[in-house]
């Protein structure tokens, strides 16, 4: 089963055409999600091939313009181009009034049903949930209420062995029970144990949204072992002062978190558009964590 | 004086990669305007090399999503590259409810004055003046209240012939008098008649701009004779009916408003996106009315 992420705007509070405003493109295992939906990402999604349609979850950190101005003219473009198709939005408080009304003033009505769901800045909470992926939210700190996102594959059964099972002579109605790591016993009282029939399960893949945010130590539970973590890194080290008079991030504070969260893989963005090079993010992250990159609007990962 | 015109989003409803949301930028006499803002505006404004902090006046025509959806995440841009200098928005009534709800939920502060002026869907006003350009509304029919703009330079005064006004023997304190078309009276009471020193003014050059709108024909003496109309063709002439019932216009009705005004130059654009070439809309405006042209985005018209 597939899991990517595409970062279809790498940029920071004043878009450019080098860099977009934030929006991911997460496809975990083909439920299709949207973090983030800066002004632009209709178009963003149109340049790296991801298709509008195939959406079903949005989720918004924060009120921040160059996180959420593209959501009306996404969902105006989904309703122009025929949707019928129910979608569902995550995000902060007060988001449902200002898109609604947008919509309204203009006459448009959407043909679709739109679900609002209200982000809780103060604790993480599990959003979305079915029998193959989970969406929870991370409390972040910002100078607005702000959520980051954790989208996570379910645990997942153990692998059958199929001789070993075969071996058993039990009937294939067990299956399941093996499969969720429960032993059998068979009428004549002997048992079968699931670690003798079936492999470990493969591991449950998780990727973590962190952006905007200040250094925040007590998100590292709730990220732990992730394959992948993006987290913003608006500001080099010496920029430490401005960084948090902005409720931003320095490369080292990003590291940092990847560090003590044990993460495989750090992605960081939303580099201040003063920054005309990241040479200078990619060393001071490397430096705490070394499997940093810094990333590009339409930067592409596959989780295996 | 320069005038001239930049298309920076020539598309419809659907903004695509080709044709971005309607927007114009148009510098008459160094006063800088952007007409409509819709997505993504202020990325266009980039590659196509306008200085984001020159306008000073934006005139937005309605409140359908590709024309403003733009507008709020352009102010947010002007106010993080620290402009002072104030901006005057002309358009519906809403808009200015609409973008301080955005600002203010975003806890964004604008550091310069920004003054909303509420246009007329009923009847032609003018707009702004100064000494050298007036910019006037034009009552369009669409779904919602819009107009569209017309800006025009003031007239002109005469020019001096020096020559000639040197054999007066008049102190040049008369000049002004004289370019303004009056005779003056010599003390030995012989008449210096203004036709005789000076040469008839440079013609007033003045652009057009007529986007969303379903046939209109009560707007030509609003725009007659004008050097430049833009007018939208969202379709074919086989889809009249089409274009009826969403109150706009075929390329045959754009062709039939620009003769009827005497227009120098038509433009046509807001091309509905199921057309993937431009040869039928050319030919069926220039079968009517000749110098017609079907504008990309990047287009740019100097008037001169």
């Amino acid at each position: 089963m597939r899991f990517e992420v595409t970062v279809l705007g790498s940029g920071a509070a004043v878009p450019t055409l080098e860099r977009g405003a934030t929006s991911h493109y997460v496809n975990c295992n083909e439920r299709h999600i949207l973090i983030d939906c800066g002004e632009g990402t209709q178009l963003q999604m149109r340049k790296y091939k991801v298709r509008l349609q195939k959406i079903s979850h949005i989720c918004i950190s924060h009120l921040h313009g160059d996180h959420f101005f593209g959501l009306v003219g996404y969902l105006s473009t989904l309703q122009l181009l025929g949707r019928n198709e129910g979608l569902t939005i995550y995000g902060p408080e007060g988001l449902e009034k200002l898109i609604r009304q947008q919509l309204e003033i203009g006459g448009a009505h959407l043909n679709f049903n739109v679900k609002f769901v209200t982000t809780n800045p103060k604790e993480s909470e599990l959003l979305f949930e079915d029998k193959l992926i989970e969406i929870r939210s991370i409390p972040l700190k910002h100078k607005v209420p702000t959520t980051g996102f954790l989208i996570k594959e379910k645990p997942k059964e153990r692998n059958l062995i199929k001789e070993e099972f075969d071996k058993t002579g039990l009937s294939v109605a067990y299956i399941p029970k093996l499969r969720q790591g429960k032993d059998v016993e068979k009428e004549d009282g002997t048992i079968v144990r699931a670690e003798d029939v079936t492999l470990p399960p493969k591991r449950t893949r998780a990727y973590a949204f962190c952006s905007d945010t200040a250094y925040k130590e007590d998100i590292v539970p709730l990220i732990k072992g992730v394959d992948l973590l993006y987290h913003e890194a608006t500001f080099t080290k010496d920029k430490i002062e401005r960084a948090k008079a902005t409720k931003h991030s320095t490369t080292e504070q990003a590291a940092t978190i990847a560090k003590m969260a044990e993460v495989r893989k750090l992605i960081v963005g939303h580099l201040s558009a003063r920054y005309k090079t990241v040479e200078k993010h990619e060393a001071e992250t490397q430096a705490i964590f070394e499997n940093t990159q810094v990333v590009n609007d339409g930067d592409n990962f596959i989780i295996y």
